[in-house]
């Protein structure tokens, strides 16, 4: 069997009890690097606050060893009970539908245990849920590469009147550009999108494309660090959010459409130079 | 201090360690009755499996109460530690936003534990979350109240090539009629749409409209008890889940967009007569 066990998205106190069961009885714990396991305790000592909790050592999965030995990982489960550990839910990342795609060609069981995710503890901030419409992911600008389909999604959101919650870029082990001309193997340190660099580059392309879909005016709502118990959310117009100093990462950003009032009411909160929002 | 913890989805072991840990500390535990407390132990022998677990006596709170009493809630989570707990995440429905606002206007302390809810775990079907547009409700309709503003929305986000969301409409503690008329308050038994109705209702309003923003041959995703250890998820043209027998509550149900591939090989495994589904 194969548990694919969402880990919601402070630290390893936001296991469920069901997802810490299913670990506690698996024979082998592997734990998703693609994104951000900074909150997890993972950064200075390795993995050992999950390690400890769970009794058991756990084996960190990045991308390339995803990908390149699923196979062994999958025919593991196939025999004895195999963890996947990933930060959020299982299914906020395209990755791990690829993951159960190839778990039942290979006829392995799947079970999925649910936790939080960005998509839905953004509600938080008071704006309703049902309210939303597309998700825009933001790339960071390189000299040569400024793709900008995120604009006119946020453009047709705002029309519609819906909130957009935008997800902001994150860079994990991407291979140096110097590695990649020697041959050899070597990767850039992890790079996070900041919601100052979001906006800044938001603007940017209204600049260029000058429809009017947002301006600096625009009402947004700031999230850094969401649902670990240091987060951060500010409300604000982008131009007041520019100057913010959100802190570590993971940042992320909604677009804010229409407002009803009990949304206004909640957002009110979160406005700069008002009292503290709830924390989770 | 009031917390507001998400139990999740399924039953008493989706809380998580963090939610755990605060209900512990809390000198009083309330339970919203708005929504399905069905999988929760509570039909049956009343809130004996959450009280077992968390070592404490809970008080059901439904929505009159919360009305009626909010405050006497808010004003003891101001001397002591109170617990309020929902179904799914804190931020699924408008309620909580509200016990929040008037939680900050007595200058309460509030802190959010999250956890999963309907709008992120339907990603189990393997359609990718940030492809959704707005959210739809669809209510039970009656003999002389049959809004149908769903429509439009559904039209649009199809239109967009967009999956879209339909919550199904819940009745719970509904005064009767009779009751009403005599003035006592007596109440309807608690009443949940089906998918096989909510089908119904979306055709019978596309027949009406005629606008041809779904037919009964477009791709819908049906998810009975999601989350749950009997969940029960199969997708398929309406025509088809019109004859599925879902079973017990909740519903809800996905009206699919134009998909990518690894969306389509995922959707592959809940077609029907193709295997069984990754349950949870």
């Amino acid at each position: 069997m194969l548990y694919i066990i969402g880990l919601g998205l402070g630290d390893e106190k936001d296991i469920t009890l069901r997802g810490l069961e299913a670990v506690k009885k698996c024979q082998k714990v592997f734990i998703e690097a693609y994104t951000s396991l900074l909150s997890f305790g993972l950064s200075t000592d390795g993995l050992s606050t999950l390690e400890k909790l769970y009794g058991k050592s756990i084996t960190l999965a990045d991308r390339e060893m995803v990908e390149e030995k699923a196979d062994d990982i999958l025919l593991e489960a196939r025999s004895s009970d195999v963890a996947f550990l990933v930060v959020g839910d299982p299914f906020g990342a395209t990755t791990h539908s690829d993951l159960v795609v190839r778990a039942k060609s290979l006829e392995v069981d799947v079970r999925v245990v649910h936790n939080a995710s960005v998509m839905n503890a953004i509600g938080v901030c008071g704006l309703q849920l049902y309210r939303y419409g597309e998700t825009v992911s933001i790339p960071f600008f390189t000299d040569t590469w400024r793709p900008d389909s995120f604009y006119e999604k946020i453009q047709r959101n705002r029309k519609l009147g819906l909130h957009t919650l935008c997800l902001l870029d994150i860079r994990v082990k991407e291979p140096s550009l110097e590695s990649l001309c020697r041959g050899k193997k070597q990767y850039e340190p992890p790079k996070y999108m900041t919601i100052n660099t979001a906006i800044e580059q938001l603007l940017e392309v209204e600049r260029t494309r000058g429809e009017n879909a947002f301006s600096e005016e625009t009402a947004c709502v700031g999230f850094a660090r969401l649902g670990s118990e240091d987060q951060m959310v500010v409300a604000g117009p982008m131009k007041q959010l520019l100057e913010v100093d959100f802190g570590p990462p993971l940042h992320c950003l909604v677009i804010v459409g229409n407002t009803h009032p009990v949304e206004e009411e909640m957002l009110e909160f979160y406005m700069l130079g008002k009292s503290l929002p709830p924390t989770s």
